[in-house]
């Protein structure tokens, strides 16, 4: 078992588990409840300066651990593979501005092509970013999903798959978000995580938890200790492997997205204090 | 790929395909239908005389592939372990008296411990209810669930898995169920299966498909055709491996289920002949 956590400095919330709040009102109520790192998802950036967004995070002294997401390469149609490039590299960009050292791939999948061609459209989208994520300073995460995602969101659907592709590119600006929700279940979990801590790939550590029964595929995570997970038993696992950031409380919740959301902050901040 | 189907002849249905019709009116309408052969799940014992049933099979030139669904080994209580064995032997002598010669087992899986320990558990439950199912002349075939049932459906999630269990069993009465619903995503899928395939150890082959999106993590499976998953392929791979039996064909669908059932059997016989 790892060290108990005794204070909220490795803490960080991505803004999709507040859903219900703007880019703002996440940045000042993270900071008014102790919390000073963000993972901010993109369609926040929406409508917003970089350099405002950038001057609120400075205000208040939140740190950014990543921008999601990036990824979504495979196709069949190659005009969709092109505009998938374009979008990543802006996503380069947009992290760039707002001080954000990594951007977080959701790889993708097509239904209409085998999970092999999509993983060959995968390692060349990522082929055709890294030149401008390096030069850009921005590293970036192949987050691999669960396998009921294999169908139209990730066709990386395991740590193995994530590390044989990163092993493959071999290039210090790619790396692997561990999250917990997708690969809990993987009985080569724990030698996999080590391996990618070992090569120096673990990137990112994305917490929550599994809910059982799960009554949606999408909007029904746990925060820890809600679920299945054996939470601390993987932190453990991240830690030996050499992991020191932060762990990135990522919660997509109907139920919780229904709650007071400041209550709801304080219920996040006990379950990583007591669960994580 | 594999020869093309021509006939019927290799056709099974599952009972919980056509759930709205009680086990008269699948034996029924299944024969008029030109299909001969079933598999029974248990709930549609319940209430009827075995050998009423065994007649009605017989009357119908029924053959009866498979008893669905042993298994559900694992829990934290000793006496809940106990009860499922109990149940195990209930469900081989239903076998027995129908005419099944496979039992299925969904092994189990419970949220209050981890998966290795329903493993182990489940390795104890299929040792102990071998010797009975020997004794009836009744095989028993694993059948690895996908892994978003790992939490509370079963531990066993991949061929792999199963293989491996099978495996150290060893014992020409067990083997493995594949199933494409909760295996096709599997990156390892062909070499397992030609594994099992090569062990003697292939028992049963379920056909479906993944639709995309899916709806409901149960009641959404498609028709053959409906989905992502190339059947043909995989049907190559498990005759690859040797399998000369059934195809059956397991959906459970609130869609299909709405539909007039005896229409929905002849979209099931143009699936099979066409999209397996």
């Amino acid at each position: 078992m790892p060290e108990i956590i005794n204070d909220l400095s490795k803490l960080c919330v991505h803004t999709q588990t507040n859903r219900p709040w703007n880019l703002d009102q996440c940045i000042t109520n993270y900071s008014e409840a102790g919390i000073h790192a963000i993972s901010i998802w993109r369609h926040l950036l929406e409508g917003s300066s970089l350099s405002h967004v950038k001057s609120q995070l400075t205000a208040h002294n939140m740190e950014v651990v990543s921008l999601v997401r990036g990824g979504f390469f495979a196709s069949p149609e190659k005009l969709t593979r092109e505009l998938a490039i374009e979008d990543n590299l802006k996503a380069i960009d947009q992290a760039a501005a707002i001080g954000a050292p990594l951007l977080v791939l959701v790889c993708g999948s097509d239904p209409d092509q085998s999970l092999e061609v999509s993983r060959d459209q995968i390692r060349d989208g990522i082929l055709k970013i890294i030149p401008y994520a390096k030069n850009a300073g921005i590293k970036l995460a192949i987050e691999p999903l669960h396998p009921m995602y294999a169908a139209d969101r990730s066709a990386i659907i395991s740590m193995g798959q994530a590390n044989v592709l990163v092993e493959q590119i071999n290039d210090q600006s790619l790396g692997v978000a561990v999250d917990l929700f997708h690969l809990w279940w993987d009985p080569d979990l724990e030698s996999e995580i080590k391996r990618c801590g070992g090569e120096g790939n673990l990137f990112a550590f994305h917490v929550c938890d599994w809910n059982v029964p799960l009554q949606d595929m999408l909007n029904d995570r746990g925060l820890m200790g809600d679920g299945c997970i054996d939470v601390k038993q993987i932190r453990g696992w991240v830690e030996e492997a050499g992991f020191k950031g932060y762990r990135e409380v990522e919660v997509f919740s109907d139920k919780y997205w229904a709650m007071d959301q400041i209550e709801y902050l304080e219920r996040i901040k006990y379950a990583y204090l007591n669960y994580t």
